[in-house]
Order: structure tokens, then C-alpha cells, then sequence
């Protein structure tokens, strides 16, 4: 019996209860709303062989690669985000790509694991959306019930070896004083993708018709709301699809890694 | 003989330096860029009756009128701002109003001193503009050699006894990732009008026409740009106007008070 599970439903849940829940097969779903207060990621696993040009490419673009934890080549486990956590049965949804190709989709990636593997895992925007609905903002996307809107923008991610394309933008819109505050609360934020990149003007960064998302659901923006634009974490992905490795392993979008650290504890101040 | 004026112009001058200069009568213009890295700060003198009213507005209102200083009645120094500092004798240019109306410009006030004056010293934008240009912000009044614009706005102050009116902000155009910058530096500066109140959309707050700005001078906005607007310092001078006291004294438009704060320890951060 989970005792957590009462009443409050799992807002009592800790990072290691979601984790420990997903590898027993009982949370087969997205990972929004799971374990309040914790902080969740975006995973990557490549070969060795790529991995330093990966590791350089996240150091050159901390935006929207925002690093949290490496593993060694081979090993399966990241103590710093979690003493248990084991990335090959911890998330509830992963991703097989050979030479750039979907080729499955899995619950477990016991089977194709190798002595070469090395995972990543950066940080996501539910961090400082938390932290937004806290400071009493609206994130429109929520309700809409919608995925957030993200863009390919015109800003070119610096490049590393194979990994290089476009910065990818997620958009919340907001009134003009809410926007500021916006600002201020995500600028706390620098591990999980920060300070907004943009706001207003969304043509100025390629993005030709805001109701029509690359990637996510689009979200109505109100003539007294300005678009504001964050990196986001579908860069990488988005990048290492283009570097066409020959074997890569990711979460599928929504279905985030559960780790054990505290939101509230990667605020800079 | 000034050791401090040599090569390097003024640079090397102190808040003491200028205001020993100003006092005696070697300073008889505008003070921006006197005194670089001190704090300098607007002049609101009012009899006793009405200083409870205007202390009350000021903590209502920290946005506009954030209090640096405050003398005791009828003492016309103010150390916490300068061991030496006269209020009488330290700025360049007054004005003297009577029911409301200007009665006189003059460069001391030693023949209208009372015994129930209290002195009032509100922060003032040149701090921050200070930390924009660290950061390499182009200030678009400077690039043009004018006052920055500034206008009345739809955001009602809260009253206090006879004070109350309308915001009054001043603009700076930038472009949207200089915005979220000029956010970020000007945060760290609460005490001197702190983060922008709006930007992007000038008709929310009730500007009709941005190029006709109410005081100051007009700069252009280009395409690519925001118009942020940030609190003003002229609202208390407005709202003084407004209330028409029997008695009062200001500085006159840009003849600022230097202190010997240092713009640096103002950042809360």
C-alpha cells in the first residue's frame, strides 16, 4: 500500500516514489503533474564515440541544453540526480533511433543497453513552470489542456562535432507586467533553461505565424498579451535527429526522467 | 587646485567632490555625469504639515518614489546621504513653489529655509542607466544627445492625504533580448525605480501616441524594437504639483542632489 496516496492524492509523492511506481509498470503515462516539487528531464542517450561532441555541444548552448547529470560510459546509473535511479527502467516511455530512424518505441531498455552508452539528462521547463504558477501567472497552455506551442526559430545553436541546427522556442503568452515578472522568476532558474530568449515580435526570430506550432498545440494570444519565448529542451532532440547517429536512445515527448532534486533548490537565489 | 581634474576629465570625482564644487558655485548645470558611480537623487522640500502625507505616499508608491533619504524638520543635513551634505546649498538649481505655482529658479535656498521644512530624496534613473550601459545597452535618449522621454500614464498611484495622480514613466527602446537584460539589471536596482512597470503595447497604460511624449524629448522606436517603460521620478514631482502646498522646494529638472552613495551598493545582488 502506498500511503502516500490518500486524500491528497500524490502531491505527497517524492521523485524516488514516481521513479520506483514507473519501474514497476504502474505509471505508463506523461510525467507532468508527478511528484510536485521535483525536478524532471529531458534524457539522451548516445555512444561514447559521440558523446564528448554532445557534452560540448550542451556546454556551448547551456540554454537550451541545460546539462543535470551524465552518466560514465556504460553505466546505467546517475547518482546525482537519484541513489536508485537507473535510466534503462525509470522512465516510463523511451524512444531506439538507429541512423536517425524511430525504430521503437519501449518501456524498457534493458535489451539495448551497451558498454558504450552514455546518458544524459537536462533540465526541463516544468522546473520554472512551477515556479510561475507559484508566482500567480497563467500558463495558457495549461488551460487549454493543450502541449505548450514550440517554434524552430532563425538562432543558430553553436555547433560541436555532428550536433548543430536551430534554437527550438517554447511560448507562453503573457501581459506586458506579467512578462516581466516572467523575466524575473525563470531568470532564478539558469539550469532549466532560464531567462526568456525573446518576447514580442515573434517574426524577428522566424517564427512567420505564431498560430502554427512546429511542434506542441498552438495557444491563443490576446491583443494585451505579448509572446514570450523560452529555449527548449526539444532542441536537443531535434539536433541529435538531424546528426543522424547511429544509435540513440531518448524519452518520448512528456514522458520526463523523475529525479530527486528539488525544484526549489535550483533557484540561483 | 583639484588633483581629481586632470587627463581623465572628471572621472576620478567623488558625490563630495561635485557637491564641494556645486556649493561653491563651480557647477551651475544639469549634473548627469557628474560624480560617475555615485548615487544622485530628486529633491522634494515640504513643510512638516504635510511630510507624514508624503512619507505615506512614498512607501505606497516605491515603484516611482523610492525614499533614499529624509531630514528631521527644519535640519537641513542629511547624512545618511553625505556627512557634509547642506540640502540648502548642494544642488545646482531650485525651484520654488508656492499654492502650487513656481515662484522662483534659484541656486540657494538659505533665504527660504524654515524651521519646518523636511527634505525628501528620491532615487532617480541615472543609477540604473549607469548598470544599462555597464551591461552595453545603448541608452537611446543619450545616442541622441536629448532627455529621455517620459508620460503620463492610466496607472493611478495610491493616495496619501493630499497626494495622489497618475504614474509618470520614462521609455527606452530596445530590442527584445536587450529588454530582457534591461529586466534582469534593473531588478538588482529596487531603490532607483527598480524593473520596468510595462513594455511592448504603450496603449495598456494609456500612451496614445509614443512619439508626443509629456515631458523630455522624443527618440525614435525602431521596428525591431520594444518601448520598456520604467517608473518616474517626475511622478512625485507631479503629484506635488497636483496637491498645490502652501509651500514647497525641488530641484529643477536634471540639477540633481549627488550623495555619497555608490550606485554599486544599491544592487541587491
Amino acid at each position: 500500500m502506498d500511503t502516500n496516496v490518500g486524500l491528497g492524492g500524490l502531491r505527497g509523492e517524492t521523485g524516488r516514489d514516481a521513479r520506483r511506481r514507473i519501474r514497476a509498470g504502474g505509471h505508463r503515462a506523461p510525467t507532468s503533474g508527478l511528484a510536485p516539487g521535483y525536478v524532471q528531464g529531458n534524457l539522451a542517450i548516445l555512444p561514447q564515440a559521440l558523446a564528448a561532441d554532445f557534452a560540448r555541444f550542451c556546454a556551448l548552448n547551456p540554454k537550451p541544453c541545460p546539462l543535470l547529470g551524465q552518466s560514465e560510459a556504460g553505466d546505467p546509473r546517475l547518482p546525482m540526480l537519484g541513489e536508485d535511479l537507473d535510466i534503462r527502467t525509470d522512465v516510463p516511455l523511451y524512444r531506439v533511433w538507429r541512423n536517425g530512424e524511430l525504430v521503437e518505441e519501449t518501456t524498457d531498455i534493458a535489451k539495448h543497453w551497451r558498454g558504450d552508452l552514455v546518458a544524459f539528462v537536462l533540465g526541463c521547463s516544468f522546473s520554472f513552470e512551477e515556479a510561475l504558477i507559484e508566482n500567480g501567472l497563467e500558463l495558457r497552455h495549461q488551460s487549454c489542456n493543450s502541449n505548450v506551442p514550440m517554434y524552430r526559430t532563425n538562432i543558430a545553436c553553436a555547433p560541436a562535432g555532428p550536433f548543430h541546427g536551430p534554437m527550438v522556442v517554447s511560448m507562453r503568452p503573457f501581459k506586458p507586467v506579467d512578462a516581466i515578472r516572467a523575466v524575473q522568476v525563470t531568470t532564478r532558474f539558469p539550469s532549466v533553461h532560464g531567462a526568456p530568449v525573446h518576447l514580442g515580435k515573434p517574426e524577428m526570430i522566424g517564427i512567420g505565424d505564431i498560430s502554427k506550432p512546429d511542434y506542441g498545440d498552438a495557444v491563443p494570444v490576446r491583443d494585451d498579451e505579448l509572446p514570450v519565448f523560452w529555449a527548449c529542451g526539444v532542441t536537443p532532440q531535434s539536433v541529435v535527429a538531424t546528426a543522424k547517429p547511429e544509435f540513440c536512445i531518448t524519452h518520448a515527448p512528456g514522458y520526463m526522467l523523475v529525479t530527486d532534486l528539488l525544484n526549489s533548490r535550483l533557484a540561483v537565489l
